[in-house]
């Protein structure tokens, strides 16, 4: 196997399709949406990457069959523009490993005619959030202004420290490239998988692109969500417990 | 020395052979199995595989003789089908280490017409077993039946995680590659070297590959085991100490 | 991207350049230097590097653009003699990172004939320092006269350890492509950013070098600085605590 | 700078050198007993060797003057055999690294006629050391019997884990290479740099290879070194602390 291995599965014909990226991060956001538009929409597997920086390791599915770690991209067409999604469990190992591979997903989205793409991730705030802002950081200036129209936030002290990953040389490496790169990212505690933050940047790539897609299922798993994070409160603040309690524990 | 250097000691013709890995791994289970058919079998050393991956160091034998580490080849006749072992005291340190590794390991096996390929190891259950099971992922759904005919399960939980290192890689790369690769793991506990559990994965590939193979050697492992396992058990459950001792302890 | 990709923004005609090293390092002392020249002299940015081994991160600017990790080279014509001048926030991952990138630095210094370096750092005391000498290394035995008579201190037992990094390598290889080479490291505690320990080596720069540069921006920072360290001084050396403070906190 | 340079400083005619590798490990035998060679015998500095491999830094000399870290091969004419010494203060940073730089180090020996190799290292045996053995490992078992005439020991259990880094790959590589290869160890107690390790090694070498090194510089480093190992067993073994002493320190 090459370094980088890219198996062509279909090349369908898109129509100025936008690169949307949602690889593992923080609170799982980006995953999340993007795996969301997979199942919500008419989605077709089009490329398969296999890498040496990747774990050296299969995932087995439930009938017993293995699949080598590689990320995936898919042709997505919604309701309104085509996307051409991006999804993994895993990114690089290491410094040069991330840049490379980014450098082949951008390969791979400029031959099916991208020129514009958004890196879909979360910026963690360290508690529960209430309201779910979504915040960016864009390639070019210019992109500002459309996207502040549709209700995204940028804040000049953040992200604190910049953005790590594929995501960020998304915006680096594509910028270098001429694409028009965005990242959003959706408010999120940081401390569990948040699918009301993947919907909020979701809403924010529908008004902005201009499709709709159902969020039925993302509810769902908002609610299951809420109970686990308000049995944690609870915990939390719950009753306090006696010093006869505390010697019985101690 | 070449990244990857494989010496070529002998090249005698094999019938159909079967390559079965056998690296370190939960529990060494594969690599007793392994060189339980290297001690059991006539067996004949056919390549060493050298790598700058390896850990750079020397073994030393009885004698004080030096061997720089390695992985080995050795063809083996069973008194049914050819087999291709693959034996060594060392994986690859990084993640394009291992996928390298494994290619030419891969390599290798075509090179002497091998097609189906078996990895063995181990699926630890946190705890000393009493009934043996092996259990398995396969590069290809259509080799369920077979493996399922001759007592393996595929139970869809497991393993969790999937299966990683040579083992996964021999699945995922092999797969790849158009061989028909499975990775049989005998349930271990993960704590110790397991002998029973080698010889309940001897006893599938017995089974399904339509071979015979003398197991006294490793009945006699077991036994050595069963009483380290036993003093451990007493240990555990012994005679409770009272409060004074506990003091003296303390 | 290549492994080390390098933007030409401009090539301006330099005199006699010399190259001055300001990446981070301790007590961020030759960052603080380099970009203090930057602010204060007549300064145009002549090339960007790029490297796979930068952190794979974008930072983000206040109008929310992102900047892929780099560092920059910048031409400065001072009132005296013209520098080219190194900054920037990373420093390589690697072993072999590091010699990669230094060598790199120094290729674009020889394209604008600079044939003297000078890596400025600082060399950490353990303490708050009171009186801030300027220690130094050199490539060649015969720079040591004219920098002593500037000031420059040769203690032979620091710095203990050698110098490492970019700054240690622009000696060691600069020194084999025949550069004279220069380390010039301020005292400082280690503990903090130093503007004062960044003058003092600026100081040695403009009499060893002939030419000026206001401090006043310098200075402000310094007041600061003097602030901070005033009050940990205070709660280092502030009323002791009697016995029942220390059983209420105990 | 390429991966590994090698300067050619000088390159006399050597009759049947040996190649001597002294290069860090266990008590810093190996390094003390080639850099005593050095001291004591005629020395021409003939090859220095660089490498990314090795740490990005430069060692400061009592002068102010910098060196780039680097291995150096002296020929050193005893009254005996003629020598190729090899020395240094670091080994590689990653395992393909060792085997890379080795090979290289090997090139150099072949060069200049090595046929024959000695890796001279310690082995730890966790406590202070009364009479000194030295064990060996051969890459041929028929080297071995000479090196028991002079009184090295091998012991079928020892060194337990084999020998690693430089000292093992000159036997494991140097072995492939045809050349016959040993590694000499002396015992010591791992904790402290070993003069008197270092000089049962050197005699060894002395009545193998038939020359005469005089020890006075190493016996003054060996009474220095029993000093300090005095005062560690009187503190172990000193008067107990009574009670009130205990409360004390507590």
């Amino acid at each position: 196997m090459d370094d980088i291995e890219i198996d062509e599965v279909e090349t369908p014909e898109l129509e100025d399709p936008v690169l949307i990226e949602g690889l593992p991060g923080v609170g799982h956001v980006g995953k999340l949406a993007a795996e969301h538009l997979l199942e919500e929409c008419e989605s077709t597997l089009v490329r398969r990457v296999y890498a040496t920086e990747f774990p050296p390791q299969v995932t087995v599915d439930d009938e017993g069959v293995s699949e080598l770690t590689c990320a995936e991209f898919h042709a997505v067409r919604t309701n309104g523009v085509d996307l051409l999604v991006l999804t993994g469990d895993h990114q690089a190992a290491t410094n040069a490993g991330h840049y490379r591979l980014t450098d082949a997903f951008l390969d791979v989205a400029e031959s099916f005619g991208v020129e514009r793409a958004f890196a879909l991730g979360g910026v963690p705030t360290g508690e529960l959030v209430e309201e779910y802002s979504v915040l960016a950081a864009v390639s070019d200036g210019g992109m500002r202004e459309e996207l502040e129209a549709v209700g995204v936030e940028f804040r000049s002290d953040e992200p604190a420290g910049g953005i790590v990953g594929v995501s960020g040389l998304v915006l680096g490496l594509g910028g270098r490239r001429g694409l028009s790169a965005a990242c959003l990212m959706g408010e999120t505690s940081g401390y569990l998988v948040d699918p009301k933050s993947a919907r909020a940047v979701l809403e924010v790539l529908e008004e902005h692109l201009g499709f709709e897609v159902d969020f039925e299922s993302l509810e769902e798993r908002a609610e299951e969500m809420e109970e686990v994070t308000g049995k944690i409160q609870e915990m939390q603040e719950g009753p306090s417990m006696g010093d006869d309690e505390l010697r019985y524990i101690g």
